[in-house]
């Protein structure tokens, strides 16, 4: 069995990440924590007097500061403390346990092609036609349906469903419970009842995007819906047939994107957001939570509120609606007024 | 192993579609695509001059026209080329593999009663009492629990999940990830803590219902949760317990519906629509994206906006609130004035 | 094979519930229904003329209500008709059925360590390390990822995914699909691209939690994701890394609360709530479903809209809203009234 967690002296971090270190070195670090919390075992960063009073406040072991900073607690001195942070972050990273190779208790089409060096969950399945790359890792419970096609070193996390023919490109990761590929929404009314548009496109997943957990993207009526390289997709969102989104964008969660969508490159979207069909959002948008987006957004830039608005326009709306008690007492005023002037 | 994927000549798919070929009868039509795709193995369609460019600006293989149009490309002729475009779709469509009967790989109580035309999935569960109609379809990983029903000709695709004592129709699909028959949320305060309600009432999917991927439709209380024949959910839609849909009603992404709420015929709601418990919304009606509604909807027509509001009042409410600070400056402006006169 | 589905005389429910039974004892109730409900062999509770009035008028068994009531069908005399009733529904609650001890078709890690007590299902996935404690059922299909440790006497649904070092309480009930300790969405963009932040931490249920299904908890970027005892989350919930619900808090479906948030104890969150990042909740707050908290609540109380504004303010306003029309009107009388004057 593989050691149980990995723990590092201070010195040992300092050394990765080319830290001075300053206190006891042999110190044990067992995991990171957040600023503030109460845990001799625990390494965390300070940027801010704010942040360092936190931390020298709390029984924190230790705590990366930026060089020459004067503290009580052992500490590594790094110009930039919050990347190194990340760094440390990543050293205590675990990737979840897999075997290597396919599990005898996997269902594996026989004419799927598995790269041997890729690992298949105990209950994955791998349908007719479907190619897996090297050290891509399917994991336990995952549905990797007929004709998909995943590229090297992906990520595809427990209970995550891939339909048909949906094509992941390197790097990939899918996080669990997503569905990749489900019919899009389309129906027809003809008079009697709504009849099904039989939906045959694909979804295509390029190199370096990451799915949330329970998030759905569905299959093109047909051509393709489209997740460009690089972008980020957080939990529970829907992405509707057809639908491209750009390079690098980011979606937070509970967002809802309509059919036939245009989102472009390196956009920002906050929660609870919904986007109406066939509108387009130029790239680098900005898109506060619940931003409801009724046109096409044309020009980059801050927006917020339903429709969306400019972020400064929509704050000052928002401002006047809580002051409309005041508005309604100035007209009332204004009435009175002219009454009186009138008697 | 079956054949990869169909493909047709012009000529079949125009005698298929009882329509006029024009142009290279023999060209091979690989996939349907959309208008303006440069696919020279696809096939489009056009009903008006705009499409119509598009198409003639992209390499596209062939296109459906109406009768008598002049174009450049191969193409069939017919007289409604949406709905033929819709038959080829069908044509293309290759409904997920899945081998008939019980897979080995399947865990199927013996109480069980499950078609011999029925197909059950590898590492589906199948639980004591559950029956399962002729030619039904059990996708790999789903969960049909305890006591559910399910007719003939049902689609129940990979990661659903059945919970106890549900009941679905004939031709119901439910897509991956669906959970039908969860505890409905009740809790009452005792003055210590949330006491649970026990949830033991069903949820009935009639006829031709769909249901999206990662939606959830709660069991009632005691008695039934319902959506009626025809009803088509979409993806990560909440149907909280006891709530009646409907026949022949859609309802988009992420929508909420709170419980015993009464949802009538052929209503459209739209995308992250919410619903308060115990109202009802009359047949017919058409709820746009996100309407709140928090109130019974006594007549069809056109709701927008929280709470829901006749669509044409709504979308002046809302002009009316863009134009808060032009408010604002008259009042000022009249203020001013009535001072100046004062003078 | 277990009995079907075990029916009660009047006279046995009576006596479970300490009620005086009114007309035929030997009754057969085979189920609770909602009043209103035509069902000879159902059994339902009124407390008001309205209730009554509805069961009378209906086809029900069996009715409870207050003492001294007066009607014409079968009754059990208790003086908290809806506790005896739920008492009904808990007596009717068939627990999921699942066999104890590990299923041979489970995956079980050898170095996880499983109450001899529990139930652990067919196609259920039980990672390295993981605990199971006495008497918890973990459903088919269930995935307990590594490090997970499971207390006494929870229920795990199926479906349910613990990604890795999650810690549950005893008596925790985790509802199908939800997913609990996926990474945290934290990117950081490099100038050229989002960068992962790595997400290290745990996330705690604690005791007599509840979790909807499809629901997503993150893990913590490092720290602890944690909600604290007794708090129920319903279904497709959004809870992101680093938050902390408090005690006996209720959030209702289809609620986003972004990163690091602090939830007080005994809140209340209609569904479709939207709470901003690194915001706090005061303790006893009541927040009306669709509420946009944008800053802090510090004070209990009700809110409603959007930013979150105490209820009584937030409906004075929306309906000043709707009024915008009449304001309009009265700012253009004044003008002309004022142009009149001028003349």
């Amino acid at each position: 069995m593989e050691a149980v967690i990995r723990t590092w002296t201070l010195a040992e971090l300092g050394q990765r990440l080319g830290a001075e270190v300053s206190g006891s070195a042999d110190l044990r670090i067992i995991r990171p924590v957040p600023a503030g919390d109460d845990d001799p075992g625990g390494i965390t960063f300070a940027e801010s007097d704010k942040y360092l009073a936190m931390v020298e406040s709390s029984t924190v072991g230790a705590v990366i500061v930026p060089p020459g900073w004067a503290l009580s607690k052992p500490a590594l001195f790094h110009p930039h403390p919050r990347e190194a942070f990340a760094m440390v972050l990543a050293l205590f990273r675990r990737p979840l346990a897999l075997s290597e190779g396919p599990s005898p208790q996997a269902a594996i089409d026989p004419s799927a092609e598995v790269d041997p060096s890729a690992s298949i969950g105990p209950m994955a399945y791998i349908g007719p036609r479907a190619r897996i790359g090297a050290k891509s890792r399917i994991h336990p419970h995952a549905y990797i349906g007929e004709g998909c096609q995943i590229g090297a070193d992906c990520e595809i996390y427990p209970h995550v469903v891939l339909l048909q023919d949906v094509v992941v490109g390197d790097r990939v990761v899918v996080h669990a419970g997503a569905v990749v590929g489900a019919d899009g929404f389309g129906f027809v009314w003809d008079g009697q009842r709504r009849v099904k548009v039989p939906q045959v496109g694909r979804v295509i997943l390029e190199d370096d995007v990451e799915v949330g957990a329970n998030t759905c993207i569905d299959r093109a009526t047909c051509g393709d819906t489209v997740i460009r390289r690089g972008s980020k997709l957080d939990n529970l969102i829907q992405i509707a047939h057809n639908c491209e989104v750009g390079e690098h964008t980011v979606i937070a969660a509970l967002t809802g994107v309509s059919g036939s969508v245009r989102i472009g490159d390196r956009v920002t979207m906050g929660g609870q957001v919904a986007v109406a069909d066939h509108v387009s959002i130029a790239s680098d948008a900005i898109l506060a939570g619940r931003t409801g987006v009724m046109g096409s957004i044309e020009t980059q830039g801050e927006y917020f509120g339903t429709p969306a608005t400019p972020a400064r326009e929509a704050l000052r709306l928002l401002a006047l609606q809580r002051k409309l008690p005041e508005l309604l007492a100035r007209i009332k005023a204004l009435e009175e007024e002219l009454a009186r002037r009138d008697d």
